[in-house]
């Protein structure tokens, strides 16, 4: 296969596009691989169609060999499914939504959970159909607020999605591990440096999740890993790893102190260091444990009144704490709500008056750091004082634990010993998702278990963004003269580039390509006759396909240049041998 | 690569769904190829999904054998592009229009003329880059008012769709012609029985333009075609042969005769053969020449009276009236019209006051039948008067011809001697059409010529209906058992079918499976054990693969059986050999 770059619809750009924010979005534009629509929405040229098209057959492979099956559904959907699941609502203004001319509901589909789980109990009715693990790669629709960095976030994109339909909790296991290995083949063979990530489970419900980042510097998305081992997670879902309890019998009993002027942690560690110096160190403020009151909003409509227990250096993490409580909203407890908690004396709230089965009756939950055997200075309850040397487990008990306090850079590790965490930054390649049987239950998908007897299906949901893998391989994959593609997503298997205007050159070139084509090759040929070696040359650097080949003055000496696009070695080779050498270079990966 | 019906994703169907037309649409459906999701808005099942990519495999094997090269523009479009080809607005109701979250109005593509345009536009300024052949594969939309027979006419479909630019007209011939073999090719390689049939332009403007229609009985189009050559065209695009013109000398004089009541051509025709007998034959209706009287509403709002004559025996054919003269309206001249034309004598309306050297300054066309010596009887513009043995060309001469009277069963082919013209019914496949250059003026698409002058590109558009013609091969290759696929787009190249219950016979299958794999062939294997046989091959008949292998009692003989799916006809090929003749009947097709 060849194309020309005499009649290649293609046109490469020296200047960056205007609104071009990452690399990958400058130089796929640059070099002609896409072209901006409309915000968010881009037309692929014949180059980056090919890019594309390799990256969903690779992606289609793995998914074939895995033993998933591939069926394609609309893009244009009916309204009612989304209905029933509650999508057509909580998508909101994500979600891009039109009418017929009868005045039909339809939407253009983000994601197809509700129609996979409808073909499946279309089909399929008893557990002996089951597991079953079908997917498409397709066209989708999201209305982006803010569309950004060319095809990393577009609003019109094509993304690979599977479902699994299973009738028990260990086969939903089976079938996201089964995902996950093709998940870390597919990334492997697209050349991504990437990290697996543990995720909450975010709008749509459900339990276990993990999100494939490509480590990128233009991410969006923020994670933190350990420096030493592979553990990498979304901050909402990093766990804390608890001081092992201690011994508190040496410990002096709780004893209230006088804090006058302290609302503040700065204040009171103030204070403590003045008032009640210690001999081995200075009060910090992750001596103090400060009680933050919130209300929880359960879906029922019911409030619930909670305090939370952290160390007073950290701050609730917002984030965190919904993700923990999802779909109870948090809120914090305003002063109305104070008041009619007589107990609660606001700026000296503590686990005195904490926890269920004491005075005020609010639920008392902690951060994992206020472990048992832990020493702390907290609220007496009453204006104005502290108590100092109150010790979990040895003076009070909370109600449980919870992960709302921030994720620092430096925390150790919840998994190793060695490390600590630190924030990474990444863009969201692939997302498998434990559905469970939100979807099934919505839509009525039951099948007939062992015993005859109708059990709802559990499912899974696996999605990669297949545009965005073409962007994200560019952003890790390129330098200061242009892209540099992997071998197995490169437009081309090789780059040959004609130089200079002796007629013998072009005859040359083209015999060779022409060979190279016939063993199965594909080649993109700089047959231009009017056109510089130096643009010839920087026009192949900006492509980036991954072995650029010169014909030019060395076919005097019987031989043509091979240069690796990526480390920029060349080397010549006799042309007698170009075919079998270049064959062999390209073959080996 | 093989697929087994214990695993794959499908159910076929005993009974019709409810809402099928036509004979595609039900075996589709029963057959498990493709499901309904909303009117006109279809899934596609596994099957169904490999007989789609294989109807594109072939169509982007042509085109880019051909020279044209496949990019990709987005389904979801902004609306200014096509405000300023005016389809925004001339497209009505059946454009899909939305609005995003900031009220900017977008549409989903219907074809892309606009897009390819603007794609050329942007990267191409010179004559020099020209001619570029475009095309793409894609889903697009069209929401039609009765989307009907499933996939034969939907509102999402899948789409070939190329664009031709050129700077001349010479250019532009050329680039439809390469379209055309092109297309020959592809419904060749099909396997459709078409006819490729002589278009007028319908909505989009421009000239020359042919439809390749499949014949079938189902189809929605009408068109007539030659009993003896392979003459075809639309009823609007028709052209008449006229009678050679003939030597009027010896025809007597024309003379003016009184025929009271004789508002109808009915009327006239007794009176003619009451008063005035012929000594060959009586009068008929074809012997008289009426003249209609029509306004033409120009685009500029002008308003122009028009006279058309043609023989009494046809009435007008508006289609082929408002083909003929498109951008042009017509309406029928009302009584306020007639009477400020004083010349005019309603009912008795002759040629001795039309045209616009004549009284009534009233341009009079005539079917191309009234040529030079034939003889009519006609209006004497005067009421109760015909004019008998008026001759054309000597007692009076029209302005110009025009093809609007209604084609009939029988009339002479236009091209051949022995033929006659006959209507039949078709799908329309394809549809090729020298645009000119109505979108490259709306959109500013120029180039530089040989000379530096800024020329207005030349544009054909061509598209194929992709995802309809996996329904009309379908309609044109079934019987009633089911489907029989063209060998290059069934889902796999064999359908093995395993039957008993010895296992022997399993593990016979699954080697020989597992051979024809091996060998580059696709199978679906009925692997199915508590499945009788003779469901199996209900299933094998209704899917549709071409050659059925079933392995079985006969296998105590050392031998398979193969059938012909299309022909019925079956034969034992002994194992040892089965993989070498089963490749054999494969390839040769």
């Amino acid at each position: 296969m060849i194309s020309r770059m005499s009649s290649l619809f293609l046109r490469t750009l020296r200047d960056d596009p205007a609104d071009a924010e990452v690399a990958s979005h400058r130089l796929l534009v640059r070099a002609g691989y896409v072209r901006r629509a409309a915000p968010g929405i881009y037309s692929w040229l014949p180059l980056g169609l090919r890019v594309l098209r390799n990256v969903e057959g690779i992606i289609r492979e793995e998914m074939d060999a895995m033993g998933a099956q591939e069926l394609q559904f609309p893009a244009l959907l009916p309204k009612e499914p989304y209905e029933a699941s509650n999508r057509w609502t909580e998508y909101g203004d994500g979600l891009f939504r039109l009418q017929d001319r009868k005045g039909a509901d339809y939407l253009l589909g983000p994601t197809h959970e509700e129609m996979f789980t409808l073909a499946v109990k279309d089909l399929y009715s008893s557990y002996k159909d089951l597991p079953v693990w079908l997917y498409q790669i397709q066209t989708k629709y999201r209305d982006e607020a803010r569309p950004r960095a060319g095809i990393l976030r577009g609003r019109e994109f094509v993304m690979k999605d599977s479902y699994s339909f299973d009738t028990t909790d260990a086969g939903l296991e089976d079938s996201y591990l089964a995902h996950r290995d093709a998940y870390v083949r597919i990334f492997d063979r697209l050349g991504f440096d990437y990290a697996v990530v543990k995720a909450t489970s975010g709008a749509m419900g459900g339990s276990r999740s993990e999100e494939f980042l490509a480590k990128a510097d233009a991410g969006e998305d923020t994670y933190v890993r350990c420096t030493s081992c592979d553990y990498a997670a979304n901050v909402e879902a990093v766990t804390t790893r608890p001081p092992a309890p201690t011994a508190y019998d040496g410990l002096p009993a709780a004893h209230a102190e006088k804090t006058p002027d302290t609302p503040t942690i700065a204040t009171l560690v103030d204070v403590l260091n003045a008032d009640h110096p210690r001999d081995d160190r200075p009060w910090t403020a992750g001596d103090t444990l400060k009680n933050v009151l919130v209300v929880l909003k359960h879906p029922d409509g019911t409030r619930e009144p909670v305090a939370i227990g952290l160390p007073g250096d950290r701050e609730v993490d917002q984030k965190r704490l919904d993700g923990q409580l999802e779909p109870i909203e948090v809120e914090p407890m305003d002063e109305e709500e104070i008041r009619r908690h007589p107990t609660l004396v606001k700026g000296y709230v503590g686990p005195g008056v904490l926890g269920e089965e004491n005075a005020s009756g609010i639920r008392y939950l902690v951060d994992p750091r206020v472990a048992e055997g832990t020493r702390w200075v907290t609220g007496a309850d009453v204006a104005g004082s502290h108590v100092l040397d109150l010790v979990a487990g040895r003076d009070f008990t909370a109600d449980g634990t919870i992960e709302a306090a921030e994720v620092r850079d430096g925390d150790p590790c919840p998994v190793c010993d060695d490390g600590s965490l630190e924030t990474a930054r990444g863009i969201e390649m692939g997302h498998i998702f434990a559905l469970g049987t939100k979807y099934a239950e919505a839509l009525g998908l039951q099948v007939l278990d062992e015993i005859g007897k109708l059990t709802t299906v559990t499912m899974g949901s696996y999605g990669i963004g297949v545009s965005r893998a073409v962007a994200a391989v560019a952003e890790g994959n390129h330098d200061e003269l242009g892209l540099v593609w992997p071998r197995e997503i490169s437009p081309y298997d090789l780059h040959v580039v004609a130089t200079g205007k002796d007629e013998a050159v072009f005859e040359a070139a083209e015999e060779l390509v022409r060979e190279l084509s016939g063993a199965g090759l594909s080649v993109l040929y700089d047959d231009r006759r009017k056109v510089s070696p130096g643009v010839k040359f920087k026009d192949a650097e900006l492509v980036g396909v991954p072995s650029i080949v010169t014909v030019g003055r060395g076919l005097a000496d019987g031989v043509v240049e091979l240069k690796d696009r990526r480390s920029g070695e060349r080397s010549d080779v006799p042309v007698g041998e170009a075919v079998a050498r270049l064959t062999e270079v390209v073959r080996k990966g």
